[in-house]
């Protein structure tokens, strides 16, 4: 199967859109020709891990649910395109068993033995490179890993406990107000109050790691949320490393995604359309009705909204988003990831990290894995800083990769998350202010309508976890909702 | 309400059997006075965290469930007693979220700040007090911390990187055979690997540490197993801490167990016996029959056995256990810990921790909360070294506390896990040779019947994220089994 999502290249065939993906639904829809009256318990818009997730856990616990899906496949922000035997991320890759959520779904699906280390230090040139407009410097991955240590602790050391006197709950909803008030600073406030501190080494190290965290720029990258991050990930360099791109799936995400959509129709609950998106949604006292681009009306009594907040404008709401979530939505996040694959033939490049800042297209590379042939894959990030469009030019596209690093290329693949209708961006990060003002509204229920997304995640807020996490708050949420208001005696009536 | 399980003593009421607990289910059934001739689709046996789990998923998922628990009270292992308004938790108390079952459920049920830190070191003695038949050495906290992880450092780096190489993936199904040769030795033998190393106080932190965890002997400990712990504890002295000690509900663990049974019975599919030790298990292809000590049978399609390891044996199952699995309940496991609070008029106890070895009955205390009238709570811990009977001689449990620290105490509380019938020990802990040779067998299939339970957990076996990682895996397979049967055009009809 293929989707019409991501991007190829080879010398042979050119650019192409549209790749290979387990995770195309065929047929695209299970619903009969002809509509019928059909009044759901539960529409799910949008069939990213959050969505599956409450799509599942309502459709086991017996609702009858409709999923809403605009593409022609699952997954939303984390799919795989399998080439000849190897998975291209397209987008969320890494997954950690300290993230529990995800964790917990891989131990179900007994998957625990399907996963692999990204990188291999053990062979080839083993060093990281770092690229500046005066050259290129390389060193040993124990010197990388101490550069980027010494860097990452000067910048988060606000409390004199790296982080961990100020936050030391990072799953909490209720941040203290030393801790919120970290939201007021950009990345690039804070390394202003550091910057007599970092060497040039470490300043440009640091950069990038936080350029790769938040795909913006360090002007719109929130110092709040990345504390988060780095509370999340154990409060060290090593935790980050360990939680953020170390493990990923052997077969690539889009086999773990089609183990929650398996399951949902298993139940028989599961009602479901691909290639629809949402146009409107009118939310009543009564129930939901959901209306496509086509014009095909749904009506449901409820309504899980699994849909990024980069593109919740793009919804009639009728009525409107609540005052707090239209700023939130008119904010938006500020990630605009560019990830670009590159399967090289290069095999030493196989132990290869490095970063070309600040002038390159892409500015941070990684050796992620060989392919069945022998060739190495390399991963590739670049953003909100030197912005580029890969599709529109892969000349320029393969000169950001050269810049990196020189390399031999045999293919290119990737999916351009900024002109992406259904994602607007990559996962969420927030540019400062946000998150102090908004998360709440952004987590909250409207009339008949459960928002759900990692985007407003209280744990790992951005990661396949957090969709995990929001898609499990609102299936549970949908179905104790459903399950008082059916104790009342009157049953309101759809209009 | 209370529980026959516990007891308590005060000055004034001296011993007494039973305590308060928000665990314990009024009314004990809500079966039919005059039993119907019900087949249910699965009966789950023990009402801890992991029959809780089975019970509580397969009711959600439609199954008509029976849950019969011998107690009176959910729980298990893992209970509190809340007393004048201060939970003592009489067995598994710790969370932590790296640990992705319970922190899983923790999110779902929106308790993610119901959680405190045990220890205070902001005030009071602020002391590690090492006490052997010497004397009395006082340690600053942070000189605790690395004589421990000094001490660990030594006792866990078989392979040059503390644990890493030898055991990556700690939650893999498949140790290699290096990892699985660690299982040949105790503890006692990989000390006597590294006796010259160890001062003599590293050695009496590390001893008490490992008697901590294990409840067994040196002798008795599975280096493997100890080595397993470590590596689940992100291999290091701090993630010990953070997994093993730091997070508590303030609630109590009864307050989220409840949560559980309470989810389970509002789905309208749970029926439930307490103060229902079953005696005998008839397992055939059409079906299950479970007879009561009191005589009293259950038919149901399949069956979670979610009983612990140490008392399999007390059931007659027919037919009988399968070899290996039979071998496994003879071996047993080692944890015959002695768990015992004290509440003491000694504010400044409350930064204490302390050890005293190898010659007292409680080895290792530290100060764990305190109470709403001003008292300190002091968890003391003892086990197969130097073990005692704390409800049959109060004074001796009084001077085993004594000999940890001078206390003036105002309350005693305790579960005596020993002598528990239907626990036969604490906590799951392996002797060598028991994981490399029958963890399969303990988590294999038999028949009708799903065997469930902490004690075999792949991640964190022993702990409450185990057992609902097992109850989940249980919950599951009974689902997928049924489903998959009643697909079969002719059902097996119950004899």
């Amino acid at each position: 199967m293929s989707s019409r999502d991501g991007f190829s290249w080879t010398e042979k065939d050119g650019l192409k859109a549209g790749v290979p993906c387990i995770g195309a639904i065929q047929p695209p829809s299970n619903l009969p020709e002809v509509a019928k009256d059909t009044v759901y318990d539960v529409v799910v818009v949008g069939a990213g891990y959050c969505g599956l997730t409450a799509a599942r856990d309502a459709a086991v616990a017996g609702l009858k649910v409709l999923l809403l899906e605009g593409r022609d496949r699952i997954g939303g922000r984390s799919w795989s395109s399998n080439i000849r035997g190897y998975p291209f991320e397209m987008g969320g890759t890494w997954v950690f068993w300290g993230q529990s959520n995800v964790w917990r779904e891989i131990k179900r699906y007994g998957m625990e033995d399907e996963l692999e280390i990204s990188y291999d230090f053990s062979r080839g040139v083993n060093r990281y490179h770092l690229v500046n407009e005066q050259g290129t410097q390389k060193f040993a991955h124990d010197e990388e890993d101490a550069m980027m240590e010494s860097g990452l602790r000067k910048l988060v050391n606000v409390d004199g406990a790296y982080g961990k006197k100020i936050m030391p709950f990072p799953h909490t909803s209720k941040f203290t107000p030393e801790a919120l008030a970290l939201d007021k600073l950009s990345v690039a406030d804070r390394l202003a109050q550091i910057k007599d501190s970092l060497t040039p080494n470490e300043r440009l190290a640091v950069e990038t790691f936080v350029l790769l965290c938040s795909g913006g720029t360090l002007e719109t990258t929130s110092f709040f949320e990345m504390m988060h991050w780095w509370a999340l990930s154990a409060y060290s360099y090593e935790g980050c490393i360990e939680y953020l791109v170390k493990y990923k799936f052997h077969g690539g995400q889009s086999s773990f995604a089609i183990r929650f959509f398996q399951e949902a129709l298993a139940t028989g609950n599961l009602s479901y359309a691909f290639n629809s998106p949402v146009a409107a949604v009118k939310n009543t006292p009564a129930g939901v009705h959901v209306t496509t681009r086509e014009g095909k009306g749904y009506r449901a009594q409820r309504m899980v909204s699994a849909m990024p907040l980069n593109i919740l404008n793009s919804i009639a709401f009728n009525p409107p988003l609540s005052v707090g979530k239209k700023s939130a939505a008119d904010t938006g996040h500020v990630n605009q990831c560019v990830k670009v694959h590159a399967e090289v033939r290069d095999r030493d490049l196989r132990s290869y990290t490095g970063i070309s800042y600040p002038h390159n297209g892409l500015f941070y590379a990684l050796g992620d894995g060989e392919t069945p042939s022998g060739n190495t894959h390399i991963v590739a990030f670049g953003g909100q800083h030197q912005h580029f469009e890969p599709d529109e030019n892969i000349e320029k596209t393969k000169e950001a990769l050269q810049g990196l690093v020189p390399m031999d290329i045999e293919r290119i693949v990737f999916h351009n998350w900024s002109k992406d209708e259904f994602a607007k961006g990559a996962w969420f990060f927030s540019k400062p202010g946000l998150l102090s003002t908004h998360l709440g509204d952004m987590r909250a229920r409207q009339g008949n309508i459960f928002f759900a997304s990692s985007d407003w995640a209280l744990g790992w807020r951005s990661f396949i976890d957090g969709a995990i996490e929001e898609g499990t708050r609102a299936g549970l949420a949908v179905r104790n909702d459903l399950a008082q208001a059916r104790q009342t005696p009157l049953k309101p009536k759809l209009a």
